[in-house]
This record gives C-alpha cells, structure tokens and sequence, in this order.
C-alpha cells in the first residue's frame, strides 16, 4: 500500500500545515485556541448567546486585486458584527475558518494577523476554527457569537402595521465604492471605504434595542429592497416606501435604484411603533450626532411598495449580484 | 449609474437566492431560523456550551464524483460531530455555512435536504447559516455548539507522564476507502463507508469525559500521528508508539503508515492514568463491546517516538494531503 499513497500524495507538497497557522493564532489568544471545541464562559442568567455565521468568497463577495489584507480582515469581521448589531448584541467571540489557495498563501497570512490584531484591538477573542487549503479560491467562514439581556435580542419578526420603517446609516455608498473599484474610475474616499471597510452599528444596535417602540430590527447586506421584503416576510406584514422621503436621504450620486438594491451598506433597518417614533427620533440624534431616517410604513400591501403620494412608482428593484 | 449598473449585472442572473434556500430551511426548523442572529437557550448553571468549526471544500476534502449528497451531509455533519465528541460534549445545533457553483446547485440543494434531515433524525437543530453563490468549487462550513457539565469538558493540554495513550475506533480503514475511490478499485464495504460516513465517537466521547482517569481527549482526524504530535506539544510532553502494540490492533490490509498517517477516521485518541487503565479497559468493553487500543505511553521523548522494544524504528510519518 506504501507505492500507492506515495503515488497519490501531490508532487510539491502543500507548503504549510494548519498546525503552522493555529500555532500562530494560539501565541495570540493562548487560553482559547488549540483544542477541538471552545468553551464558553457562563453569562448571567438574564443574557443569553447569540451567534450568526457569514461567508466570503473570492471573486464574489471581494477581489484580493483591489482589496488588501487588511480591508479584508476588517470586512470580514464588520459584516459578522453587523448581525450582531441587528440583534442588539455584545460581540464576544468570533471562530475562523479559512481555505487558502497555494498563490495566497502569504496574503492569508496577513488577513489573519490583521483579523487577530483587530480583535484584540475591540475586545473579540478567536476562540478558534479551522485552516485549510483550497483550490482556487479564498474561502473565509467567520463564526462570530456575542451575548445580550434575553429581554432585549431583536428579531425581523415583530414589525408591525403601522410601525415606521427607518434606515440607520448611509445607503449607495457601499454599492459606488464597488462601481469605482471594479472599473477603477476615481471614486470618493468615503464610498471606497464603505465597500471595502463597512463599520457595523454595534453602538446604535445596542442602544435601538432597548428603546421601547423598537419592534424589529434587521442590518442590511442583500440591499434596502430585498432585506424589507425578509423582513415583511418574517413579520407577515408589507411595507410602503415613500420615494421622495427616500431620496431626501440620499447623496446625488446615489440613485433610487441603487440605494433599494446596491447592498453591503451594514445599516440597520429598523421598524418604529408611530407612538414612540418622535421621542426615538430626537434621542437617537442626541445619542448619535446624526438622523434616523425614515422612509415609509408597514402596511397592508403586498411585499414592499413603493409611492409617490398615493401612485405606485414602478423600480428596477432585481437584488444585486456582485461581480 | 443605471446604465453602469446594468452592464456590470451579470448576463445570465444567478439562478437562486439565499432567501429561497433560507425559505426551505425555515420550513424545517420555523422556530430558528430567519433572523440575522440565533440565540442559544439558556442551560443550567453546572453546564458549559461549547462550539466548532470544521470546513468541507470540494477537490480538497471531498470529490462529487463518488460522494453523493447523502454521503456528502452525513460525513459533514459526523466531522464536525466528532470535534464535539472529542470533548465529551451534547451536540445540539449548527449553522451551515455553504457556498454553491451554478453546476452543483441540485447536489447542494440535496445535500441541505439531506443535512436537514439527518439533524431532525438525531436531535440536533440547525440553527441558520449562510448561503451563497461560489465561483469554481462547494464550500461547507459548519460550526456545531454541545453543552457539557464545566468539570467534563476534556481538553488536549493535560496528559500526564507515564499516561497509556489510546486509540478508540479502527485505524485506516477511511484511508483504505479513499484509496478505493480514488482509483475506482474493488475496495470492501465497511472502509468505503470510513471514508463517506465516518460516525463520531459521541457515545464514547461522552462516556470517556466521565471517568476518573481520562486526562486529554482529541479526536482523530489528521492521521493518529499527527494529531498525537498536537496533543503532546499542547500538553508540553513527548510519547513513545510500541510499534507491536499499535499493529497488534491492525487489520492486515493497514500497513503501519497508513495507520500512522492515513487520517479521516474519526476515531479518539485518549490519554489514560496508568492508575485507572485497568478498570477503565473493563468498564469500555463491557458499556460498547469493543476494546480501547493501547498504543503507547507519554514519555520524555521529543515528540512522538516510535519504537520495537527498546529500538527506534524510522517510519515516514509525512501527513498525509489528499487529492
């Protein structure tokens, strides 16, 4: 049997072992890394964990040609926290599972330097994942877990009729970073950073979750469209944009189609009881420095609607598909 | 930019979208799934969650050709059991993680028929994940949270001098299958079944977790020699293989290097008190009908030793890589 297994193995070995790596994450966070499972400390008993998972795969959801290391570490960690924000949670821990492929070996390497130094850096420990190879592609799994008051996790589910429907951050601006890159046309530093270093509303998630009048909450990755009509979905509801109280929130580059289907913005959307919204308005900016926006209404429509006054506007409003 | 837009949109659109996939997943499981974040329940106070993550990529860990989707669910599920197993953990949820090339997306959508209901079947319940598209290859990534009472949960970090180091399981066989497969040969059933549907060692697991006695538990998944290789750098010891002992426990198709470096097997690898390896040795006979094989001991040595009585015998213990 010996001929035969040495006939299979592949002529140039794999250059690293995942031992090499976990070694490097375990000098990190030495209490955590290296056994089969990870433990999770005990929470008080009126919290409880939350966890979410999210993939990154290259050529789909990035392009190594134009994002770095470091941007990457710093998506791939924001756009997990990001469910984390939705909910209302702490981030606490976070699990990596990485395939590399051989011509990536090195920049591998420098994502997960990065993605450990940004841990450190906001207090997330990596407790622990898996290293492997891949064929072609970069292949990024982040398992990342937080904790929160049970009382007060949100979910999609409660929205209901009549609650308004605010946006929490910018939106466009992800989707004109992407535009800008891809064609490698001069584009403003502010829209690259938001594909390229997306920032989860962890603080505004934590605070939105104990307002009362808060009914659902939910962050938007697939585009504003797609991710109200989950949400309208999980709530058995339907909801009614209002077109001009949505491009009074938009910057001029940003078109109507563009801010309901680009995505990757990491806002949050949030649903409002009318009863609390004013109260919520004003403190959010107190708290914030800048405006809950709102842009329409859960209502009695079928999926989401959207007017201008009482006339149906007619919007390319097919999800996005990068690259 | 609506022009841009279009132009960069893919010509033909991605023929799914996470929701659909989501949609069947939340039929399965309607009280979990749906929304940004799952929430763990709480458990008693003497109990601990633990979690992992193991990654599954096509062409590195499984090929299509001869795994079905069947196969392909229960191997994935029974890898990622097996971390759980390792510590003496109750599995009771994961979140699949899965990235889908356009050619595969009836395999996948079977596989996840197939995930589903084989986590139905033994308890466990899928939490959420995420889903997306994939450029060349299939992605799996799972992560699997048990619960143990905090005083059970084995790690690797303490085998102790002088412990019996022993195998759980059979050595080789998944090896032996992976063989067969790869070079369309003749191979018998029960190794062709070691490789497409390891079965996790849970009952074992969680057994061994119990006793006085057991001081490190892993599971073994690299190849025995390599995994031990982990296990005595994470307890800061060596270990000394009787190379009679260890083929004494062989069938005669496995060659000594396979069972040294053959992997996927799923077995465990325990460490044991010398003090309490007799009644222990008993006690697993009479509660699984099979015996623990002792293979060797921890010693002073460098790493893992392999010896014939008093002599050191060179054996390749190259890792092992597929495809």
């Amino acid at each position: 049997m010996e001929s035969d297994l040495k006939s299979i193995q592949p002529p140039d070995p794999y250059p690293f072992s995942e031992y090499e790596i976990v070694k490097k994450l375990y000098n990190a966070f030495p209490e955590f890394i290296g056994n089969d499972t990870a433990t999770l400390p005990q929470i008080p008993s009126e919290h409880q964990y939350v966890i979410s998972k999210d993939l990154l795969i290259e050529d789909v959801h990035f392009r190594t040609s134009y994002f770095s290391p470091q941007d990457l570490a710093h998506k791939a960690l924001q756009v997990n926290l990001s469910d984390l924000a939705a909910s209302g949670a702490q981030p606490s821990y976070i699990l990596c599972g990485i395939g590399i492929p051989v011509r990536l070996r090195s920049y591998a390497q420098e994502f997960l330097t990065f993605l450990t130094a940004l841990c450190k850096q906001i207090g997330i420990i990596l407790m622990g994942g898996d290293t492997t190879r891949s064929q072609n592609h970069l292949f990024i799994s982040i398992t990342v877990i937080g904790h929160a008051r049970s009382d007060r996790i949100k979910s999609r589910k409660n929205a209901a009729l009549g609650d308004i429907i605010c946006v929490v951050g910018e939106l466009g601006f992800a989707h004109l970073g992407f535009l800008g890159l891809e064609k490698s046309i001069p584009t403003e530093a502010r829209y690259l950073e938001s594909f390229l270093r997306p920032k989860a509303k962890i603080q505004e998630g934590q605070w939105l979750a104990k307002q009362r009048g808060v009914s659902s909450m939910m962050d938007i990755s697939d585009g504003l469209y797609a991710d109200l009509k989950q949400l309208c979905t999980m709530s058995i509801q339907g909801a009614t944009l209002d077109i001009d109280l949505l491009r009074s929130h938009l910057v001029s580059d940003v078109s109507t189609e563009i801010a309901l289907t680009g995505g990757e913005d990491y806002g949050l959307l949030v649903t409002i009881s009318p009863r609390w919204f004013v109260n919520l308005f004003r403190d959010f900016r107190i708290q914030f420095g800048y405006n809950l926006k709102a842009i329409g209404h859960i209502s009695h429509s079928k999926g989401v609607v959207i007017k201008r006054l009482a006339t149906r506007v007619e919007i390319n409003t097919t999800p996005f598909s990068h690259f």
